[in-house]
């Protein structure tokens, strides 16, 4: 079991090997005494894979042990759906002296962090994550959201968990979109902070190197939270890509999957940069390859102006200039406050294919 | 102008004087710049007397000003309403540049504090509370919440505003009913710290002493708030009277008030509190006829094991013992962990009537 430690707050672990679903008790023991209940928040389709086994080792340590399963699918990110799980919260007489397990993908964590980050004003909870996306991405940083009719993750809270707990052997039992989904954030990583990281998807096996992987990734994303947990500053590097890509999942109603948008995103932001003279076209090139070669896209058909409009709406817009991120080289990475006028050309820009 | 600094967080000033609203403008552009919207979440009795004021002022200060309008009514304090709250800033343009001005009383605190600490993840907020009970008590403290089928205030979250403008000229316009309601609370005040404030009830016109007993309420609250935020210890206090009050509010169905459901919670909790040694009979005494002069209730004709239980089954029951406030003497109160078993004959002790 590989240990990460995030100072954010009172701090917490992020826990990585091979079948921990089976010691999720004993970890979370831990950190709270198995006097009181362990609901675990789920959805359906999670639910039938996981939730006995999780449900068992919780009772195993003394916990006693109840469930919250809502429907799976990004429709149930809403506002409304956050009142049923607290509801069935209320009903199942979950207090403050409780904790919460988030047992699932990005959606699920989202929705329980939220749910535990308001019930009676704050219960703990602790993240399992069970894609490889949540693993190296969503579960460590303490954002929390749903959507709302206007747009993607519009409302939620930051709210950090005692511990997450991942176990790499449930990433085996993915869709293998799900599991490119997840590969698109850890070359993202890659890109970041990580050359050595970004080769394993250039030149090796990642399925062979998972447990290194999600150790890489979320000590690097733990790294940038404990700097700038509030989003501020540093952590805007995170979204790497996303400024175009979350464009993109827009403009397609959200049937391009988030890891395939912003696998899209990072190909025009590397070209674009690459056009800007921020980096060389060798890494923009890169870029490109290490994304084909993992089965993900590096462009979209969608038109400049519209990616540019879209863009502009989402929530990271703050007055008449963005932050982006854009890369300097394999490893290193930037921020560029730039004009809202001037996103469309860069984004045009990002379209062209390389010489 | 009477001002109180509250250093919870970053810190933010209570304002407390005549004619406030007029200021609203001037007063937020000293926490926020006017290059922004300033969006006034209020319900739909507010909007009609002061809607037009609030904006006025604060488009005279530089402020682009829009407006979020929900029904009034404690049945608007639900899951559902916060999502149309957050929709309706959505579709207003919103962003985290800008900032939420909560005007209205304790239920539009509530829920404005709440839209704006999940909007994209929180915004700044500046509570105008335009009742009594808001200007004593709900508005310091940052606590924001929503009721769930299951029980009231279920939801919510900590979340401190920006300032707090109090217009004392705003409270003349308020219904008798809902001015008792703000005296309940800042009796509960008085006997919980002060007993020059508890006099000016026993003796005095409290409506001739307004901002004094406003700047006495919010200076006492913002200092326990300070150094408890989270309510882990000593904000337990102002708990005062609310273990019973509470209940005898969810037994009527929330047809009796708050405030008067408070009032008798205090009746109750200063017999109990007589009858176990806590304090003297003369405390309880004087406690009931404070709250009598003031045309507020003492006592309650719902029965004991029914107050028990619907206290039991408040959220702030965690386990097997629940802290209760009681008086030792006017001006001085102490936090008792008493088994939740023992709560039925402590309230049937507080019902009985003094010699």
């Amino acid at each position: 079991m590989h240990t990460i430690r995030v100072n954010v707050g009172k701090g917490y672990d992020i826990n990585i090997g091979e079948g921990l679903l089976g010691k999720v008790g004993e970890l979370v023991s831990t950190v709270k005494s198995p006097e009181c209940k362990a609901v675990v928040i789920t959805d359906s389709n999670v639910a039938k894979l996981h939730l006995f086994d999780c449900q068992q080792s919780l009772r195993a340590s003394g916990f006693d042990t109840t469930a919250v399963i809502f429907d799976a699918g990004e429709e149930s990110k809403t506002m409304s759906m956050i009142g049923k799980i607290l509801e069935g919260m209320a009903e199942k007489g979950v207090t403050r002296n409780d904790i919460v397990i988030a047992l699932g993908g990005g959606v699920t964590g989202d929705m329980a962090g939220f749910a535990a980050g308001v019930y009676m004003r704050g219960i703990p909870f602790v993240q399992v994550p069970t894609t490889l996306l949540a693993a190296v991405d969503s579960s460590v940083g303490g954002k929390t959201a749903v959507d709302l009719p206007s747009g993607k993750n519009l409302a939620g809270l930051f709210y950090q968990p005692e511990m997450v707990i991942c176990d790499t052997l449930l990433l085996e039992t993915l869709p293998e979109e799900e599991y490119k989904c997840g590969l698109a954030e850890a070359i993202k990583t890659g890109i970041l902070s990580d050359e050595e990281l970004f080769r394993i998807f250039e030149e090796g096996d990642p399925k062979e190197k998972l447990p290194e992987i999600i150790a890489r990734c979320a000590e690097y994303k733990a790294g940038v939270v404990m700097r700038d947990e509030k989003e501020k500053g540093e952590r805007k590097l995170l979204n790497l890509g996303h400024t175009a890509g979350h464009a993109i999942e827009k403009l397609s109603n959200y049937e391009m999957k988030h890891g395939f948008a912003v696998a899209a995103g990072l190909g025009i932001i590397g070209r674009a940069a690459s056009g800007l003279g921020y980096c060389s076209e060798e890494t923009a090139k890169r870029i490109e390859n290490v994304l084909l070669r993992n089965g993900l896209p590096v462009n979209t058909d969608f038109d400049d102006r519209e990616i540019a409009e879209a863009a502009l709406s989402d929530k990271k817009r703050s007055g008449k200039t963005i932050t982006i991120a854009v890369p300097i080289s394999i490893g290193n990475c930037d921020l560029k406050e730039i004009e809202t006028d001037n996103l469309e050309e860069i984004i045009m820009l990002g379209k062209k294919a390389l010489k």
